[in-house]
Protein backbone atom coordinates (compact mmCIF):
# COMPACT_ATOMS: atom_id res chain seq x y z
CA UNK A 1 0.00 0.00 0.00
CA UNK A 2 1.33 3.09 -1.45
CA UNK A 3 0.48 6.77 -0.90
CA UNK A 4 -2.72 7.26 1.57
CA UNK A 5 -3.38 5.22 4.80
CA UNK A 6 -6.34 4.54 7.27
CA UNK A 7 -6.76 6.79 9.79
CA UNK A 8 -9.48 5.27 11.67
CA UNK A 9 -12.71 4.68 12.00
CA UNK A 10 -15.09 7.58 10.50
CA UNK A 11 -18.50 6.57 11.54
CA UNK A 12 -20.52 2.88 12.07
CA UNK A 13 -24.25 3.11 10.08
CA UNK A 14 -27.25 2.12 11.28
CA UNK A 15 -30.40 1.45 9.08
CA UNK A 16 -33.17 2.96 10.93
CA UNK A 17 -35.97 0.74 11.80
CA UNK A 18 -39.51 2.89 10.95
CA UNK A 19 -40.65 2.98 14.31
CA UNK A 20 -37.66 4.92 15.59
CA UNK A 21 -37.01 2.13 18.72
CA UNK A 22 -33.12 2.30 17.61
CA UNK A 23 -33.02 6.38 17.54
CA UNK A 24 -34.69 6.49 20.45
CA UNK A 25 -31.89 4.36 22.52
CA UNK A 26 -29.00 6.00 20.94
CA UNK A 27 -29.77 9.44 21.63
CA UNK A 28 -30.50 8.04 25.34
CA UNK A 29 -27.15 6.28 25.17
CA UNK A 30 -25.13 9.18 22.97
CA UNK A 31 -26.90 12.26 23.58
CA UNK A 32 -28.34 14.19 20.98
CA UNK A 33 -27.01 14.18 17.10
CA UNK A 34 -24.45 16.32 16.49
CA UNK A 35 -25.40 16.84 12.77
CA UNK A 36 -28.16 16.50 10.70
CA UNK A 37 -28.32 16.21 6.95
CA UNK A 38 -30.50 14.95 4.39
CA UNK A 39 -29.60 12.45 1.34
CA UNK A 40 -31.34 10.90 -1.37
CA UNK A 41 -33.94 9.30 0.05
CA UNK A 42 -33.38 9.59 3.93
CA UNK A 43 -31.77 11.34 6.47
CA UNK A 44 -28.98 10.73 8.49
CA UNK A 45 -27.64 12.21 11.41
CA UNK A 46 -24.77 11.59 13.30
CA UNK A 47 -24.69 11.17 17.24
CA UNK A 48 -20.47 11.52 18.85
CA UNK A 49 -19.49 7.91 20.21
CA UNK A 50 -16.60 9.40 21.58
CA UNK A 51 -14.84 10.21 18.51
CA UNK A 52 -16.59 8.18 15.48
CA UNK A 53 -19.51 8.54 15.01
CA UNK A 54 -22.94 6.67 14.91
CA UNK A 55 -24.44 7.47 11.66
CA UNK A 56 -28.49 6.55 11.79
CA UNK A 57 -30.11 5.86 8.65
CA UNK A 58 -34.13 7.42 8.23
CA UNK A 59 -36.14 6.79 5.37
CA UNK A 60 -37.76 9.56 3.45
CA UNK A 61 -38.29 7.58 0.09
CA UNK A 62 -37.06 5.47 -2.28
CA UNK A 63 -33.63 4.57 -2.43
CA UNK A 64 -30.37 2.84 -1.03
CA UNK A 65 -31.35 2.92 2.50
CA UNK A 66 -35.06 1.32 1.09
CA UNK A 67 -33.80 -1.29 -0.69
CA UNK A 68 -31.10 -2.06 2.10
CA UNK A 69 -34.79 -2.34 4.08
CA UNK A 70 -36.30 -4.25 1.24
CA UNK A 71 -33.41 -6.61 1.74
CA UNK A 72 -31.75 -7.47 4.93
CA UNK A 73 -33.95 -5.30 7.98
CA UNK A 74 -33.22 -2.45 9.88
CA UNK A 75 -29.79 -2.78 11.54
CA UNK A 76 -25.86 -2.08 11.19
CA UNK A 77 -25.81 -0.85 7.69
CA UNK A 78 -22.10 0.11 6.74
CA UNK A 79 -18.41 1.06 8.16
CA UNK A 80 -16.53 3.90 7.46
CA UNK A 81 -12.70 4.42 7.68
CA UNK A 82 -11.19 7.41 7.41
CA UNK A 83 -8.55 8.14 4.92
CA UNK A 84 -6.13 10.76 4.05
CA UNK A 85 -5.93 10.49 0.53
CA UNK A 86 -9.30 9.55 -1.22
CA UNK A 87 -7.90 9.54 -5.21
CA UNK A 88 -4.53 7.37 -4.11
CA UNK A 89 -6.77 5.21 -2.25
CA UNK A 90 -9.29 3.90 -4.83
CA UNK A 91 -6.54 4.32 -7.36
CA UNK A 92 -4.32 1.62 -5.38
CA UNK A 93 -7.13 -0.93 -4.43
CA UNK A 94 -8.91 -0.67 -8.20
CA UNK A 95 -5.39 -1.66 -9.09
CA UNK A 96 -5.09 -4.33 -6.43
CA UNK A 97 -8.44 -6.07 -7.69
CA UNK A 98 -10.66 -4.38 -4.91
CA UNK A 99 -14.18 -4.59 -5.94
CA UNK A 100 -15.45 -0.97 -5.52
CA UNK A 101 -18.88 0.72 -6.27
CA UNK A 102 -17.42 4.17 -6.84
CA UNK A 103 -14.23 4.40 -9.02
CA UNK A 104 -14.23 8.00 -7.89
CA UNK A 105 -15.21 9.97 -4.87
CA UNK A 106 -18.28 11.98 -4.48
CA UNK A 107 -19.49 14.32 -1.46
CA UNK A 108 -20.72 13.00 1.21
CA UNK A 109 -22.05 14.65 4.21
CA UNK A 110 -20.39 17.38 6.34
CA UNK A 111 -17.86 18.49 3.41
CA UNK A 112 -16.65 15.21 2.78
CA UNK A 113 -15.54 13.50 -0.12
CA UNK A 114 -16.18 9.50 -0.01
CA UNK A 115 -16.75 6.37 -1.88
CA UNK A 116 -17.97 2.95 -0.99
CA UNK A 117 -16.23 -0.42 -1.66
CA UNK A 118 -18.44 -3.41 -2.87
CA UNK A 119 -19.60 -5.49 0.35
CA UNK A 120 -17.73 -8.81 -1.79
CA UNK A 121 -14.66 -7.10 -1.42
CA UNK A 122 -14.46 -7.34 2.83
CA UNK A 123 -16.45 -10.61 2.88
CA UNK A 124 -20.43 -9.43 2.98
CA UNK A 125 -19.46 -5.60 4.96
CA UNK A 126 -20.17 -2.52 2.92
CA UNK A 127 -17.01 -0.35 3.72
CA UNK A 128 -17.31 3.41 3.01
CA UNK A 129 -13.81 5.26 2.65
CA UNK A 130 -14.11 9.40 3.78
CA UNK A 131 -11.88 12.11 3.16
CA UNK A 132 -11.89 15.03 5.27
CA UNK A 133 -10.51 18.07 3.83
CA UNK A 134 -11.66 20.05 6.96
CA UNK A 135 -9.63 17.77 8.97
CA UNK A 136 -12.39 15.94 10.94
CA UNK A 137 -11.18 12.94 9.43
CA UNK A 138 -8.43 12.48 12.07
CA UNK A 139 -11.14 12.19 15.02
CA UNK A 140 -11.46 8.78 14.54
CA UNK B 1 -29.73 8.18 33.05
CA UNK B 2 -28.11 8.25 36.48
CA UNK B 3 -24.38 6.24 37.87
CA UNK B 4 -22.70 5.89 34.57
CA UNK B 5 -22.20 7.00 30.90
CA UNK B 6 -21.00 5.59 28.16
CA UNK B 7 -17.35 6.37 27.21
CA UNK B 8 -17.04 5.84 23.56
CA UNK B 9 -17.02 2.89 20.44
CA UNK B 10 -14.57 0.06 21.95
CA UNK B 11 -15.49 -1.90 19.24
CA UNK B 12 -17.20 -2.64 15.75
CA UNK B 13 -17.33 -6.70 14.74
CA UNK B 14 -17.86 -8.30 11.46
CA UNK B 15 -19.15 -12.10 11.22
CA UNK B 16 -16.48 -13.46 9.06
CA UNK B 17 -16.68 -14.91 5.96
CA UNK B 18 -15.57 -18.54 5.62
CA UNK B 19 -13.35 -17.79 2.62
CA UNK B 20 -11.37 -15.41 4.71
CA UNK B 21 -11.70 -12.54 2.23
CA UNK B 22 -12.79 -9.90 4.46
CA UNK B 23 -10.06 -10.75 7.02
CA UNK B 24 -7.57 -10.32 4.29
CA UNK B 25 -8.80 -6.87 3.28
CA UNK B 26 -9.01 -5.75 7.29
CA UNK B 27 -5.37 -6.97 7.50
CA UNK B 28 -4.24 -5.10 4.13
CA UNK B 29 -6.28 -1.60 5.40
CA UNK B 30 -5.27 -2.16 9.35
CA UNK B 31 -1.98 -3.86 9.69
CA UNK B 32 -1.90 -7.23 11.70
CA UNK B 33 -4.39 -7.99 14.61
CA UNK B 34 -3.67 -6.15 17.91
CA UNK B 35 -4.77 -9.08 20.02
CA UNK B 36 -7.10 -12.84 18.93
CA UNK B 37 -8.39 -14.29 21.77
CA UNK B 38 -10.76 -17.57 21.42
CA UNK B 39 -14.76 -17.65 22.14
CA UNK B 40 -17.27 -20.74 22.29
CA UNK B 41 -17.41 -21.75 18.73
CA UNK B 42 -15.42 -19.21 17.74
CA UNK B 43 -11.97 -16.97 16.94
CA UNK B 44 -12.20 -12.73 17.80
CA UNK B 45 -9.07 -10.98 16.14
CA UNK B 46 -8.64 -6.97 17.46
CA UNK B 47 -7.58 -4.57 14.63
CA UNK B 48 -6.73 -1.08 15.37
CA UNK B 49 -8.91 1.33 13.63
CA UNK B 50 -7.50 4.79 15.41
CA UNK B 51 -8.82 4.15 18.96
CA UNK B 52 -11.44 1.80 18.72
CA UNK B 53 -10.98 -1.90 17.39
CA UNK B 54 -12.27 -3.67 14.19
CA UNK B 55 -13.12 -7.59 15.94
CA UNK B 56 -13.17 -10.15 13.11
CA UNK B 57 -15.20 -13.54 14.51
CA UNK B 58 -14.30 -15.89 12.89
CA UNK B 59 -16.27 -19.48 13.41
CA UNK B 60 -14.45 -22.71 14.48
CA UNK B 61 -17.64 -24.45 15.75
CA UNK B 62 -21.35 -24.38 16.76
CA UNK B 63 -21.89 -21.45 18.48
CA UNK B 64 -24.06 -18.02 18.28
CA UNK B 65 -21.47 -16.82 15.33
CA UNK B 66 -22.67 -19.60 13.57
CA UNK B 67 -25.94 -19.67 14.27
CA UNK B 68 -25.62 -15.63 13.06
CA UNK B 69 -24.17 -16.70 9.84
CA UNK B 70 -26.72 -19.81 9.07
CA UNK B 71 -29.73 -16.69 9.90
CA UNK B 72 -28.42 -13.45 8.28
CA UNK B 73 -24.69 -14.42 6.44
CA UNK B 74 -21.75 -13.07 7.23
CA UNK B 75 -21.32 -9.26 7.22
CA UNK B 76 -21.72 -6.58 10.62
CA UNK B 77 -22.42 -8.63 13.55
CA UNK B 78 -22.51 -5.83 16.07
CA UNK B 79 -21.14 -2.55 18.18
CA UNK B 80 -19.86 -2.59 21.32
CA UNK B 81 -20.07 0.44 23.61
CA UNK B 82 -17.71 0.88 26.47
CA UNK B 83 -18.94 2.58 29.59
CA UNK B 84 -17.64 3.09 33.06
CA UNK B 85 -19.60 1.05 35.33
CA UNK B 86 -21.56 -1.88 33.72
CA UNK B 87 -23.12 -2.58 36.76
CA UNK B 88 -25.05 0.35 36.91
CA UNK B 89 -26.15 0.52 33.42
CA UNK B 90 -28.06 -3.08 33.45
CA UNK B 91 -29.46 -1.74 36.27
CA UNK B 92 -30.25 1.47 35.05
CA UNK B 93 -31.60 0.01 31.38
CA UNK B 94 -33.47 -3.05 32.64
CA UNK B 95 -35.67 -0.36 34.88
CA UNK B 96 -36.24 1.61 31.71
CA UNK B 97 -37.93 -1.43 30.19
CA UNK B 98 -34.63 -1.73 27.92
CA UNK B 99 -34.66 -5.90 26.96
CA UNK B 100 -31.13 -7.06 28.02
CA UNK B 101 -29.64 -10.40 26.34
CA UNK B 102 -27.31 -10.39 30.18
CA UNK B 103 -28.21 -9.02 33.05
CA UNK B 104 -25.38 -9.46 34.57
CA UNK B 105 -22.02 -8.83 33.76
CA UNK B 106 -20.04 -11.77 31.98
CA UNK B 107 -16.42 -12.07 30.97
CA UNK B 108 -15.30 -10.75 27.81
CA UNK B 109 -12.02 -10.43 25.89
CA UNK B 110 -9.16 -8.69 26.85
CA UNK B 111 -9.96 -9.14 30.29
CA UNK B 112 -12.72 -7.05 30.03
CA UNK B 113 -16.73 -7.54 30.94
CA UNK B 114 -19.67 -7.29 29.06
CA UNK B 115 -23.25 -7.87 28.23
CA UNK B 116 -25.68 -7.41 25.44
CA UNK B 117 -28.59 -5.91 24.83
CA UNK B 118 -31.41 -7.64 22.83
CA UNK B 119 -31.33 -6.39 18.66
CA UNK B 120 -35.41 -5.50 19.93
CA UNK B 121 -34.35 -2.87 21.83
CA UNK B 122 -32.38 -0.86 19.20
CA UNK B 123 -33.89 -1.46 16.33
CA UNK B 124 -32.42 -4.46 15.14
CA UNK B 125 -29.10 -3.66 15.83
CA UNK B 126 -27.07 -5.96 18.80
CA UNK B 127 -25.40 -3.98 20.98
CA UNK B 128 -22.74 -4.90 23.63
CA UNK B 129 -21.78 -2.64 26.44
CA UNK B 130 -18.03 -3.33 27.56
CA UNK B 131 -16.24 -2.35 30.67
CA UNK B 132 -12.52 -2.75 31.13
CA UNK B 133 -11.32 -2.49 34.57
CA UNK B 134 -7.93 -2.24 32.99
CA UNK B 135 -8.84 1.02 31.82
CA UNK B 136 -8.04 0.38 28.03
CA UNK B 137 -12.08 0.80 27.90
CA UNK B 138 -11.30 4.64 27.35
CA UNK B 139 -9.37 4.61 24.35
CA UNK B 140 -12.92 4.29 22.56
Amino acid sequence: MTGWRVIGLHHVAVAGDPDGTGEALFASLLGVPVHAEEGDGFTERMYDAGGPFLQTLEVTGDGVVQRFLDKRGPGLHHIALAVDRLDEALFDLEGRGVALIDRQPRPGGMGTHIAFLHPSAAGGVLIELVEDPGGGADRG
